[in-house]
């Protein structure tokens, strides 16, 4: 499996700290040892950084955690392969381009082969993993339905009926952004945490580190971290729920879509 | 204007010496201050690093020189702003997926606003520059004329008639690749150079640093550097001809169409 961390902030700010204990995870605390990859948002554009080497050890991700990247939106991933040999093409995020919009996508869980049945009609992979062709599925649907960006609540509707369809395949947990909204879908693994005035200590689980956040914030700040399993040991994360879609936009929710509300 | 810089090997090389010389210009030798990025293949994935800043000084440029990646594909561009502000989604090189593959694109050159009254169906810019339009119209025509990726006769004779029809809207030196070949066009200014066994020595023009690539090297490694203006100040470098799309593979020409053959 692997692990997901995503942020969504009213104001550009960095994410070295919440880096800084997922990437303990990609082979010394955790298992996902298989590569990572991190996108960064700014404004329309996205900055990326991936390697096929396991978080904890790579250069790279070390000179990421220590470079700090002021984003509104960030989607992170760190991996351990089942669908698809360690490649950079497999390596998580993934990319594609839809109405003028960069949307930037990772997943934790793994679908049966049977997805692969849909009929792809625009994007295609270029990996071989599950969750690129899940991507490539959602995109396919949505240019479908609407020839440019949608009303948000037809937007939400319809990417929790895609997300929904999808994980009748298997285990669903994604982070998608278009660069304005962070879609975070649920089936088993999800949870988030809200950080606003006042602002307090928090401490990393798998890092010996503490940051005081009121050091580095103004008091209008919003930010919110969403991660597979919470990154911190003395804050309340608060799960999502199975089946559900929770889209924030600046820091908080803008839309939330239960799984009961469609059945 | 901008300076690209490319890269075809057969063997996965990395580019540091070359890169060392081209982010001098940016902003220190030369006067493209305005972003850089530059993107690497390895296999079907791409690594791709950017940003808004002068690659002189640029913090991550600079970690990127020290840090060798080993490619088979490179495509960086420095820039001088003139379409599109300075902006992380106006900062080449650009990227599309197409037929399964990733699509690298750079752009040195200026179009005439009038080649945005081109329709585009399914690729649309993120970002306001011209060379952005550029390769989502390159890419547009060609999704319309093939389903799935075609003969390379076919695709070379495809894309020649794209650049030259792209170039009448200005100067339009491109490279662009589909990780495979490292396509090149010129209308004004672009040369290449193919270092191959027997290896020797090379002095970079921008910075004080020689290199012996008979030390780094294998007998069987060709490895070709193309770039807007000559990296080196001791080797003789190939200009292409004006209207010449020169078709990469491995470090060697794999195709070539002039633009007398086309007229």
């Amino acid at each position: 499996m692997c692990e997901l961390m995503g942020m969504s902030a009213n104001v550009p700010t960095d994410i070295c700290f919440s880096f800084a204990g997922l990437i303990k995870r990609g082979g010394e605390t955790g298992p996902h040892k298989d590569g990572w990859g991190i996108a960064f948002y700014e404004g329309k554009g996205v900055r990326e950084f991936k390697d096929v080497d396991a978080s904890s050890t790579s250069e790279l991700a070390h000179f990421v955690r220590r470079f700090p990247i002021k984003s509104h939106v960030v989607i992170s991933h760190i991996r351990q392969a089942n669908s698809g040999p360690v490649a950079l093409e497999n390596t998580h995020p993934f990319q594609r381009e839809l109405w003028g919009k960069t949307w930037v996508f990772a997943h934790n869980g793994q679908l049966k082969n049977g997805v692969r049945k849909q009929k792809l009609s625009r994007y295609r992979p270029v990996g071989s993993t599950d969750s690129e062709f899940a991507l490539c599925y959602i995109l396919d649907q949505l240019q479908k339905q609407f020839t440019r960006y949608p009303a948000k609540g037809a937007l939400f509707s319809a990417l929790h009926e895609h997300c929904l369809y999808l994980s009748k395949f298997g285990v669903f947990n994604i982070l998608l952004s278009d660069s304005k909204y962070l879609y975070c879908y649920c089936t088993t693994k999800l949870g988030w945490i809200c950080r606003r005035s006042p602002f307090g200590q928090a401490r990393l689980k798998d890092h010996d580190m503490v940051v005081n956040f009121s050091d580095q914030t103004t008091p209008d700040d919003v930010v919110t971290v969403i991660a597979t399993e919470p990154l911190t040991d003395n804050e309340d994360w608060t799960p999502i729920q199975p089946g559900e879609l929770l889209v924030f936009h600046k820091g908080v929710v803008s839309g939330k879509i239960s799984a009961a509300s469609t059945q």
